[in-house]
């Protein structure tokens, strides 16, 4: 176990696991900047929760400050409970909008001794996301399973380990973890198979594997860096569906002549397509937002995969929950916040959805800077 | 991904699962007669909790029917969803007071391919609990790891494998699976190094290993051929306070001269105290079990790892819980079954928590009924 203030970065808590040889297994991309009580608001995921699950599930005591002033102390230093109501989930993913968490305590686990990683390279899109498939319906569980498409390889080309041929319409990087490192290998070089791209690069070394994960882990910095007009999105869709929702990415990218780089935590269904525009595109972007969020929904899918709905989603939450749902969520902010004082303008809807969403938010929400990611900004 | 009704057999829909190369790990040791209803709404657990999780991480989805008549369908097909509140997670480990859960969408994870089990035994108890302590913070991460304390195994005695001493104080039974047999065997047999037991014994094939857990799965079954007078329990403490928990039972049972064969979920810190009784040590029972909750919960623990609190427990809930969170529970309950009409008499304490609440029960709840297990009866 371990106990964290709600300031702690994750990454730090993840070292601190780390000197004890445990892990903090949920990894966002942002774990070096974001919080546990960040993360704890947007229940949040990354590359390793596929095979190691979310922040909720590691989740097992938290202080909370509520509307009215009162301290809650929930749950314990203990692994399971099944002793009254599960409180404390109420919390998770509400994006501070019920109470305020103040410190968690969360689950550690060993930590695996050995990674290992590879690159695999496809033809086209629809070969990568049929072997997403394929690799999960093998019997092997790896630890991470990450696509990332053309568009994405471009921006982060410089970044890609040497050796590996550029010009692959995506790529997969595909990751197993272990106490011994032969099996690890093993396990390893079989899914590359089983993935059988057109191109591939197992990492021989942990240098190699970082090279590997570079590519993907920078991707946001470096658009940051080139400072792009970005506007980067977070949905995710049933596995089965990948492939039908990467094809509506790339006809709404042809249809606007738009640039849509997509990295995407496959293995979840988790897609992150990431409109990069021009000034004279800009009116082009909350459209095709919009259409993005409309498919994942129609696909049996959610707008925001790990990120919550904040100021930017929230008018989308009825077509994925509809009105009951939603009225359910309104009665619960009434039980715990009925005046309306914890981050107001959060989750719920306040307008019908529709493609003018982006000039419709508030203010105090920016618009689209420059450089930075818009949805990381409002939410 | 699986869809099932609320009544379907928690071993049939792994079986389901099994016949695909999947796996649904909850696996309670009634998984042959409970339903996934049932799972829901108690979180369940099982022997393979300590490393696949809980009910509650494998639930994506449900169908829930609400005290007002309207059915709200939660979720879906998808592994991550950061979009609103958890209303679901609401239902998980209410007992049926706030909704009635009729259908449910569940996680699978590939199955591992083999498994290895060994039985070590101990001279005493407390070296069986340090022995859990070392194995956890060994850098293994067991499939299982259960404890049978000397009552249990005089109990299961002609159960146990053929060759493994009795007499023991303490068995561990510890499992691990994995794709590579020979890997699996591998960690299994490091992991026998690291419980440094007196005796031990390594399963040689699939039917030795079910051997193994043959006497720790039919412990239940025993004591209801045997028509024993039983009340079994089921709390949690923090793994650090298993061997002062454990010390306690001892006291207990000496105290009372009462017989108080253990098992436990040892890896979760999940211990079931089972008292069995003669007809004139009937009125000890209530008394030993309030003492029982108190120190679980003085240690740190919970009252119910994972039966729910039921009637039986109710009342000892505000011990664990406090008056404030058990007030937001109410004011839940009060916006979801404002009638009450959803099992009542369930999970809410109805009066103080002493040494009397089994008589307290109200009529309709079986009084500590012959060779049955009383606390399943009431929760």
């Amino acid at each position: 176990m371990a106990v964290a203030g709600a300031g702690v970065i994750n990454g730090d808590l993840d070292a601190g696991a780390a000197a004890e040889g445990l892990m903090y297994p949920p990894d966002p991309a942002s774990k070096m900047i974001s919080t546990i009580g960040g993360n704890v608001a947007c229940n949040s995921g990354g590359p390793h929760c596929l095979k190691y699950g979310l922040t909720a599930d590691y989740v097992v005591g938290m202080t909370v400050v509520l509307a009215d002033g009162s301290v809650l102390e929930l749950g314990g230093r203990i692994r399971k409970r099944s002793s009254g109501y599960r409180l404390m989930h109420l919390f998770i993913g509400s994006e501070g909008t019920l109470g305020i968490v103040t410190r968690v305590i969360v689950k550690l686990i060993p930590r695996p001794r050995h990674h290992a990683a590879a690159m695999v390279g496809f033809e086209t899109i629809e070969d990568a996301a049929a072997a997403v498939r394929r690799l999960l319906q093998s019997g092997h569980f790896p630890a991470a399973l990450e696509l990332m498409n053309q568009g994405a390889l471009e921006i982060v080309g410089r970044l890609l380990p040497a050796g590996f041929k550029p010009g692959h319409e995506a790529v997969i990087i595909v990751e197993q973890d272990g106490n011994d490192r032969e099996q690890v290998l093993l396990q390893l070089a079989e899914m590359v198979e089983i993935l059988d791209g057109v191109d591939n690069r197992v990492a021989q070394s942990e240098a190699e594997r970082e090279g590997i994960w570079n590519a993907r882990r920078h991707f946001g910095r470096v658009l940051v860096e080139q400072r792009k007009n970005v506007f980067s999105e977070d949905i995710a869709v049933p596995i089965a569906m990948i492939p039908e929702m990467v094809h509506r990415f790339q006809a709404l990218a042809e249809k606007h002549r738009i640039s849509m780089p997509t990295v995407a935590h496959a293995g979840d269904g988790n897609l992150h397509p990431t409109l990069v525009f021009e000034e004279d595109q800009r009116h082009l972007v909350g459209p095709i937002a919009a259409q993005i969020f409309r498919d994942a929904v129609e696909l049996g899918g959610t707008v925001s995969a790990e990120h919550g709905l904040g100021a930017l989603k929230r008018d989308f939450a009825a077509l994925e929950h509809g009105e009951a749902e939603i009225g359910w969520w309104r009665r619960l902010k009434e039980v715990f916040d009925p005046a309306g004082i914890l981050n107001p303008h959060k989750v719920f809807p306040e307008q019908a959805a529709d493609e003018h969403f982006l000039d419709q938010l508030p203010g105090w929400a920016v618009k689209l800077p420059s450089g930075r990611h818009r949805s990381e900004v409002a939410t």
